[in-house]
C-alpha cells in the first residue's frame, strides 16, 4: 500500500514511524503547507510535496492519512481530498461528527472514494468499545475516564491568557471514582467527580501570577467545572518535566443480567499511552489498511470505525488468525 | 429475529436471559435430547422441542444458538445444524478451531447458511481484543490472564478423583505479574507465575484426605505446572458459598512506537464477570443479530467473530451510533 501523509505536526510524524512498523505500507510522500525544503522527514526515499501540488499525486497514493486539525483544517480539507483520494482523518469534534460525515460522504461518493473520519483512540478506540460493551450488555451504564494526560486544548486556552508564555495541562481521573465505577456501583458523577486538571504554566516576569491563576481556575467549561490546581514552573522545568505527550483513559460498562439483572458485569477498555499522537497514528495506518481493502471491494463513501470488521484491518492471514489469534 | 436454543444448561440459560435483554429478538424455542416435559424454561411462549424433531422448525427460527459442550457436542452437532440453520456456537477448544471451521464452513455452504463459532469471551472478545491491539501495535507482546475465576473443566477433574463428592477450582491470576505486564516491562511469564489455582473440596466421609490433595496437586497439565492450594469445606459450605460461576480476566498488549520504540503503549481489555454462563450468552446473543444481518445480505459460510463489523451486531440505528456513540 502506497500511503501519503497530509499534514506533519505531531500526528503526521506519528504516522510516519507508525507506517515504518507495518511491512505491507510504503509512505510515499508527506505534503505540507509550510515551504516543503523546510521539513525534514524521517523516511528514507518519502517525498516532501507542496500541498497545493496533491491532485498530481491522486494515481501514486493509495491512501491519504489527513493530519490536520479539527477545529478549522479538517472540515475543509477531507472533503476536498476525498474527492480524489482514499483518506482517514481523524476529526475529535463530536458534536459535529454528523455533519462532517454528511460532507464527506458526498464528497467520497462523488468521487468513487472511501473515506474513514473520525479514527483513533477518541473518537475511535473508545467508540469502537462503548458500541462493543453497549451490544453485549444492554442494560447498563457508560462511563469514559480520560487521563492521566496532556490535553492540547486545555494547554493552549490556557497559553492564550496575558502573562502566559507556555503551559501544559494534564487531565487526571479521580481514582475514587474510578475505583467506584468498576466495583459496579453505577454511581451518577458530576464532571468535578470524575476528573481534576493540573496546569504547568511558565509566566512572563514580572506577570500576576494569582491574575492567571484565577483566569485559569475561573475559565468557563475548560476550568471552572473541574477542581483545577495551578503550578507556575521555570521554562527549564517546562522543556525537562513536561516534553512528552501522555495519555490514556477507560471506557467502562457495568450491566446486569440474569433473572431481575442478579449478575454484575464489567467490561473496561483500558489505554495508557506514553504518546498520544503516535498512539493515534498507529489507529490511523491500521484502519487505512481496511480502507484500502474496502476501496479494493468496490465500496464507496464515508465509513466510521463502527463499519470494520477486525480481520479487515489486521495484517495477518485467515488462517493464521484462526490458528493462532482465534 | 426468531431465535432457538439447542440445549439448555447453563449457557442454554444465559442465552434465554439474553434474548429477552433484547427487543428485536424473540425465543421461539428450546430444543433439547432430554425429555421436553421434564424442562421448565424461564420464557413465556416459548416452547420446549425435542432435539429429534429439530429439522421441522427450519422456517421458524432465524437463528439457532447451539449451548453444547465443546469436547464432544460440537463438532458434531454445529456441522449437522449448520445444513439447516443459521448458527452460532461457542466451540472454544483452541487448538482444534481451524479443524471446527472447515467441518462447519462446507456444511453452512451446503445449507446456504451463516454459522459463527467460537463466539463468546474467550475464544471471542478476548480474541478479537488480541487482534485490535496486534494491529495498532504491531511491535509488542501479548499476555492474557484468567480469573478470578471457575474454570469448570478443572473442577470437572477433581471430581473425578475417588472420594471427592463435589468441587470448585478458581483460577487466579498473580497480582505481581499482572502489575509488571500493566507497566510494560515485557517479563517472560511461566504458567506458574501467571496464574495460581485455589480448589475447594468436598470430601466422602472418611476419605484420604491427604491422598486427595496429593492427586490434585501433582496432576499433570491442569494442576502441577502451577501454585495449587486445597481446602476443604463441607457440602453446606459448598453450596452456601461457590454456587456462582463468576470469571473475566485481562487481555493486554505492550507496545513500542517512535524512534527505536522510545514509547511504551498498554492495551488492556478487561472483564469482571458475576456470571461466565450469562456473559458468553450475552456475546453469542449480541452475534446473533449479526449472524442474521449477514444471512439477510445473501452471505453463506463459516465466520468468527473477526468477521463482523461493530455495527453489525449493534441493535443501535447508523444515526445513533454517529450521534451518540462516535
Amino acid at each position: 500500500m502506497n500511503i501519503g501523509i497530509y499534514g506533519y505536526g505531531n500526528l503526521g510524524r506519528g504516522v510516519e514511524s507508525a507506517i515504518a512498523q507495518n511491512p505491507d505500507m510504503r509512505l510515499v510522500a508527506v505534503f505540507t503547507r509550510r515551504a516543503p525544503e523546510s521539513l525534514s522527514i524521517a523516511t528514507p526515499g518519502a517525498q516532501v510535496v507542496s500541498a497545493a501540488q496533491v491532485e498530481q499525486w491522486k494515481d501514486k497514493i493509495d491512501v491519504m492519512i489527513i493530519c490536520g486539525g479539527s477545529a478549522t483544517d479538517l472540515p475543509a480539507m477531507t472533503p476536498a481530498l476525498a474527492k480524489h483520494f482514499c483518506v482517514v482523518d481523524s476529526y475529535d469534534n463530536h458534536s459535529s461528527i454528523p455533519a462532517h460525515f454528511a460532507a464527506v460522504d458526498s464528497a467520497a461518493k462523488a468521487g468513487g472514494k472511501v473515506a474513514l473520519i473520525s479514527c483513533g483512540w477518541d473518537p475511535g478506540m473508545f467508540s469502537l468499545n462503548r458500541l462493543y460493551a453497549g451490544a453485549l450488555l444492554p442494560e447498563g451504564n457508560d462511563y469514559t475516564f480520560w487521563g492521566r494526560g496532556v490535553s492540547q486544548g486545555h494547554s493552549d486556552a490556557i497559553r492564550r491568557i496575558p502573562g502566559v508564555v507556555d503551559a501544559r495541562q494534564y487531565t487526571v481521573p479521580v481514582e475514587e471514582a474510578l475505583e467506584q465505577v468498576r466495583s459496579g456501583q453505577n454511581p451518577e458523577l458530576t464532571a468535578r467527580q470524575k476528573h481534576k486538571r493540573e496546569c504547568y504554566v511558565v509566566a512572563q516576569e514580572g506577570a500576576d501570577l494569582e491574575a492567571i491563576r484565577q483566569a485559569i481556575v475561573t475559565m468557563p467549561a475548560y476550568f471552572a467545572p473541574y477542581d483545577t490546581t495551578v503550578e507556575f514552573i521555570t521554562l527549564e522545568e517546562m522543556r525537562k518535566n513536561h516534553a512528552q505527550l501522555p495519555h490514556g483513559g477507560s471506557v467502562i460498562r457495568t450491566g446486569v443480567t440474569g433473572k431481575d439483572g442478579c449478575h454484575k458485569q464489567v467490561i473496561e477498555y483500558k489505554l495508557t499511552l506514553d504518546s498520544n499522537p503516535e498512539f493515534t497514528g498507529s489507529a490511523l495506518v491500521a484502519y487505512a489498511r481496511g480502507v484500502y481493502r474496502k476501496a479494493a471491494k468496490g465500496e464507496t463513501g464515508c465509513v466510521s470505525v463502527f463499519d470494520f470488521s477486525p480481520a479487515e484491518i489486521s495484517p495477518l492471514s485467515r488462517e493464521q488468525m484462526l490458528s493462532h489469534m482465534l
